[in-house]
């Protein structure tokens, strides 16, 4: 590998990205220097984490396992901190390369500091460009950042778009279809938080594996790709792909689809925002489609599933409708991973909200966290009449 | 559209890939100036595409046919000329964008002329490629041309390629398998001409027909891939898939597969390198992946098609090998499709010509020309008694 070697910072170091990001970090330590290491309240996974790829600071949110964490570290040299405030003072530090991997609207305002200091962020939180799209791609340009989609579909696309609008047809998302893909909506009103979060293809978090299940993880991307890659919104569509083989395709004004297939592991997408512009090697398995045998496809089912028609009306109203929308679902998925409402009561919870609640376009991003959070305060106040109705 | 204006020739303009060609040039003939078509017998295919294409030159390969072309083309202002040599001075009169279409080793001394003139040329010759691909390739880097491939799995390969050789860890060639690809090799043996020219996605020439069924054609491809991407041959590889979507995909190092893929229509590729380095809209039908369902792979079945081993040994082997090869696979073709021989026995004669024919490598075009004549002689020679061994 000829990468120059860089510092690089890891938000959200203790789940499922950043421990493939640290994995990959870890095989090659004379690339890249572990500024900083964060996490929400896993001190224990966060102290192994800045131990094995020697970080010089560990930051955890919950001020309240400073000492705790403190004393896990002691002895290793590595600095502490404590609280939403350090993380982001960290985030705008200036290290190399950033991997946003915090989960939520959390991850907001580290995202902002990475980019402000006119780093590249490796971006694996959606919530945030779903809420402040607009603002964050104007930071990116402001302050000369670059920003790199983590998420396999966006990954896929990026590694196949062409930059000239005037090229492109249309970008195609890939969907596994998730838990539920052959299900009846009858059944899936039924459906138990194991079943929801048990994803065929990907492990993933709680939030996401839910998401993925209602298919509301596809609508917040399609919110993602209208940001990421400035088109718009009926040049956006979504495929059923079950296998996850093919993460995303670009179909240009020629008749050629472009597509960037492999096996579902997240190194994959990490790596390839690690290393670029160049590539690295990654241990991941190698696409053999000849044992795979064959690739299917269908037809989203917005019947079924109807995340994908809401987060649809949501990409083509924009203002404050996807920040609205994201709360909504942000409390209601808690809410079912709570067992307080059912499966299919999300997205009932999801449309009230979106059917009830106005609020201005935002246009910074205190408007987005007032919207967001009077957004969640409603649809807390409601959760109940939303399901009973 | 937003191309430059440029001066085409084409090269083999009565062909399938000629029409296909002329299809794309006359819905911009504000963009595309023709400056040549040329054929090799077909007179009333010609001076049509010379009318239609409003082309300053007309060329007939067949001298005999000069003046009934000069007839049809009478009051037209269309210059004609016939013969092997004009040609050649047509493809080096230094048009900005060139399609070599001609089928063959015929093709190659026009493809010289065209790259000695610097411009750019579309290769849909595969024979030139695999007889002199070294010699071609040097002249490509000596006189500044551009060399484009319209084979659509070529054409695949240039569109996901990245220059760096440390980047890429396979390149792989998607095969149709051809019309026999679920037939026993005992049934081949007594397969029909009009079986055998019988493509199952792409109308196309007899002789490339043939080759398909045979899988020579995917051999071929092999050593012009080595040729185009500069890879060692232990990168390339063969996976059949019958539908024809994915037209062929880069492996890279970091667990990465780029994939063209489209519906079978030759324009696609065609219009990629008309439209180089922008794209330009066709009027080909759209992928819908959900429409089609699926996409399957197998392993290529070298017992049942000989055609790839034989031509994997040629691709290690190098110098001589695939110009023999090439001849004797032309040679042996054409006595098929002339019922001399049986289907089978195509890759019986090819076999025994390499067994049996050696020669030096060659250092020149003159080489090149001289060992295809020697092989071609020598396999019409023994043609019947490799049938009948």
């Amino acid at each position: 590998m000829t990468l120059n070697r860089r510092s690089v910072t890891v938000l959200g170091a203790t789940g499922s990205i950043g421990n493939s990001t640290l994995d990959l970090i870890n095989r090659h330590p004379d690339t890249f220097d572990v500024d900083t290491v964060t996490a929400h309240r896993d001190i224990v996974g966060l102290a192994a984490a800045a131990r094995q790829s020697n970080a010089r600071y560990a930051v955890i949110a919950d001020e309240t396992k400073y000492l705790a964490l403190k004393g896990l570290l002691g002895g290793t040299g590595i600095q502490v901190a404590a609280g939403a405030d350090a993380i982001i003072e960290r985030a705008g530090a200036g290290t190399d390369w950033t991997m946003a991997a915090i989960v939520g609207l959390a991850g907001l305002e580290p995202i902002m500091a990475a980019l402000r200091a006119g780093g590249t962020v490796a971006l694996a939180n959606k919530e945030a460009l779903v809420a402040a799209g607009t603002i964050m791609m104007d930071a990116v340009v402001d302050h000369g950042a670059t920003l790199l989609p983590v998420d396999s579909e966006h990954n896929a696309v990026f590694q196949c778009f062409e930059p000239d609008p005037a090229r492109i047809r249309r970008i195609v998302l890939t969907a596994s279809g998730g838990p539920f893909r052959t299900w009846s909506y009858e059944q899936m009103r039924y459906a138990t938080v194991t079943q929801a979060v048990k994803h065929p293809n990907w492990p993933m978090g709680h939030k996401i594996s839910v998401d993925s299940a209602t298919m509301m993880n596809k609508g917040l991307e399609l919110i993602e790709a209208r940001h990421l890659f400035g088109v718009a919104p009926g040049m956006l569509d979504i495929v059923v792909h079950p296998e996850s083989i093919i993460h995303s395709m670009v179909d240009f004004i020629d008749g050629s689809t472009l597509a960037q297939m492999g096996c579902p592991d997240m190194r994959v997408p990490i790596a390839y925002t690690l290393a670029w512009p160049e590539r690295m090697a990654t241990p991941c398995d190698r696409l053999d489609l000849a044992q795979l045998g064959q690739l299917t496809f269908e037809k989203p089912d917005e019947d079924r599933f109807p995340a994908l028609r809401i987060a649809k009306s949501a990409l083509y109203q924009g203002g404050a409708t996807p920040v609205i929308m994201n709360a909504a679902n942000e409390v209601a998925v808690a809410a079912f991973l709570q067992q307080h409402i059912g499966f299919a009561d999300i997205m009932k919870v999801v449309e009230m909200v979106l059917e009830t609640y106005m609020a201005p376009d935002p246009a910074d991003l205190d408007d987005v966290h007032a919207i967001d959070e009077e957004a969640r305060a409603f649809t807390t106040f409601h959760l109940k009449a939303a399901v009973a109705a």
